[in-house]
């Protein structure tokens, strides 16, 4: 399932993927999972978005749903997301090798757009699922070559007019999202979350004027690329102090050419913190320091917050009971965000299993875990199957 | 002329022109010229790589030629290079008008590519006519599509087996620019040039470590987007001391997504200085800073030029000529790269006349000369090549 699933879409040159929402590296991935559920016989259903459930055991009341996402970030890594989809086929496998039979419905999930690397929105397709996303607001989406989000369901054969809230979760019981851990923070090979830290994503809009860079003296400049880089500057720095993370990984300059002063800087900002405080106090100093500069470049800076995600602590109870199936496997929160955080927030029983990562690189084809690591997760995320659907 | 002629390819939103070379804005520019040069009955030459003069008079010795660029910058204003190609057709008029008789040939040129907005090479057009970038190099340019120039030539028609060193030149007896000021640098509405600053262009790859924004510890990170940040404040801070010029106005960012710390950051220098020295210490003191920074980051930094044009002083006789004609019109330098200035450095007796800028604002959709000022401008370079062609 490995070699197969990650033949799909692998950029030659970088060793990366890129499978935004929709597109076609990301529907291939999709099919081969659709293949590989009515390979094991398991009843597919999906949503008006198009996030799936793979059934084992007929869905009529609450299961036990585990799973993540196939789709990736620009170059990305082969194991954010799919491990957790593949994982979670191979644990039926095993268990039904086992001999085992749940008593409650068991479901493999793969949600939509999790990365929110086309359309701009992190965990897309559980958002609008979990009805904390707005249908309009969904559709209305747009991706860098200002497709509509609704459009793109539509060349897809897919009807917008089902987007919404998703009768997929009134089945969603609990739910085990396993995935590969993103930093170093795992010594043994699997671990369980304990809370995802509150994450925002930032639009920092630097407007100055367009200029000659030839003839237009430097005293003479409102140069938005100096505020940028100030800025750039006084985030790392402001997010080193606080113990928090602060990235400038994308950005878009207005008019982009050579010889020319730009008119305008759009980057943004992605910034995460163990609470909710830290986040908003980091953003405040980099805001500071952004306007500041800003009045001494004779420039101005917008700031526009495009996702802003509260603190997930998932509940202490499946926690400690995920624990004590794991033989006391370590307890870790993470930076990143997850499904898992969506559905828990929701209101549904949610954990996190965790595969250890021997560098900590991820969102980079250098992410990386041990085949060994990866088949201790499997076993883990049975055992915890076993358990819950006992 | 200048009514019809602003028209094309403005930009509704922004008031600005986006005319690289060879595409469809700037061809209907061109297509313009030919039909205004038809309608004077100018037979229009054209050479391999597109640029063309058309003749008042039978070019059978070498003559007289004004003129200058019809593309743009990316947004980029309507005077820089459209009023130089405008006002010579207008000169031609009013000498017409005036019942003059040039006693050598009078050309109208219209030379492609100058800003080297779309291939990347400023002055592309006379570089190759000149001989001073060979056909090779020129056809293996790429746009930001990853078309080449050859591509580029065929989709419009032209084969590009004939770019090479154009016959044009032999025809400059003497070459005459107008253009449109672009610091204010100018006083009186008319001034002519002593010199263009040396101007280079050079690509800064900073590379580092794709990684996941989240997760990734603030002191772990290989982040190439900080050495650039630091890069292009020291740039700024080193053309500040040295009174010369020096900007970052061009970038590209991979993977540029918003929850990744960035692989590679590709930004673009273009710096500018009275005298070769200046420039060169300006480059060595901004490529040390970077270096520095690079070690600090864990990442690496390599700078190629990708342009370097030395100082062009324009014929001391010829411009003192120029002066005279002109009641005693002031003199002063450019720091703008043109045409005029390859012709000069090719051997061929060349002037630039200046008009007056209010606000020294360029490459920008506010770029803005007054009428009264355009008026005397045709008037000088009237004046000029009624001297020159008597």
């Amino acid at each position: 399932m490995w070699r197969d699933q990650s033949a799909i879409g692998r950029d030659a040159e970088t060793g990366g993927y890129t499978r935004g929402g929709w597109t076609p590296t990301e529907r291939e991935a999709t099919t081969w999972f659709l293949d590989q559920c009515a390979t094991r016989g398991l009843a597919v259903e999906s949503d008006g978005i198009g996030n799936l459930i793979a059934w084992w055991g007929s869905p009529d009341r609450p299961g036990v749903v585990t799973g993540s996402h196939l789709d990736s970030v620009i170059d990305g890594g082969a194991f954010d997301g799919p491990l957790g989809v593949v994982s979670a086929l191979a644990a039926v496998d095993l268990l039904r090798a086992e001999g085992f039979t749940p008593s409650v419905p068991l479901g493999v999930g793969a949600f939509v757009e999790e990365e929110g690397s086309r359309f701009g929105m992190p965990c897309l397709g559980s958002r609008v699922a979990a009805g904390v996303l707005s249908a309009d607001k969904a559709l209305a989406l747009t991706d860098r070559q200002g497709v509509t989000l609704a459009a793109a369901l539509e060349a897809a054969g897919t009807d917008p007019a089902g987007v919404g809230p998703s009768p997929l979760l009134e089945r969603m019981g609990t739910f085990v999202e396993l995935h590969v851990e993103q930093g170093r923070g795992l010594t043994p090979p699997v671990g369980v979350a304990s809370s995802i830290w509150p994450h925002g994503r930032y639009r920092f809009t630097f407007e100055g004027e367009a200029n000659h860079a030839g003839t237009t003296l430097m005293e003479d400049r409102h140069d938005p690329m100096l505020t940028y880089a100030m800025t750039a500057l006084a985030a790392n720095k402001q997010a080193r102090l606080a113990g928090a993370r602060a990235t400038f990984g994308r950005l878009s300059i207005e008019p982009n050419g050579t010889n020319a002063v730009p008119s305008r800087v759009i980057a943004w900002l992605d910034a995460r913190a163990a609470d909710t405080a830290t986040l908003e106090s980091l953003l405040a100093a980099i805001t500071r320091q952004a306007v500041e500069r800003a009045e001494r470049d004779g420039t101005t800076v917008a700031v526009v917050p495009e996702s802003v995600s509260p603190i997930v602590d998932f509940p202490a109870g499946l926690r400690d009971r995920l624990v004590g199936v794991l033989d006391g496997a370590p307890v870790l929160p993470t930076g990143a965000g997850h499904d898992a955080g969506v559905f828990s927030a929701a209101g549904i029983p949610t954990a996190m299993l965790f595969v250890r990562n021997p560098t900590g690189i991820s969102h980079s084809p250098a992410e990386f875990a041990e085949e060994d690591d990866c088949l201790a997760g499997v076993e883990a995320l049975a055992a915890v199957l076993k358990d819950l659907a006992q």
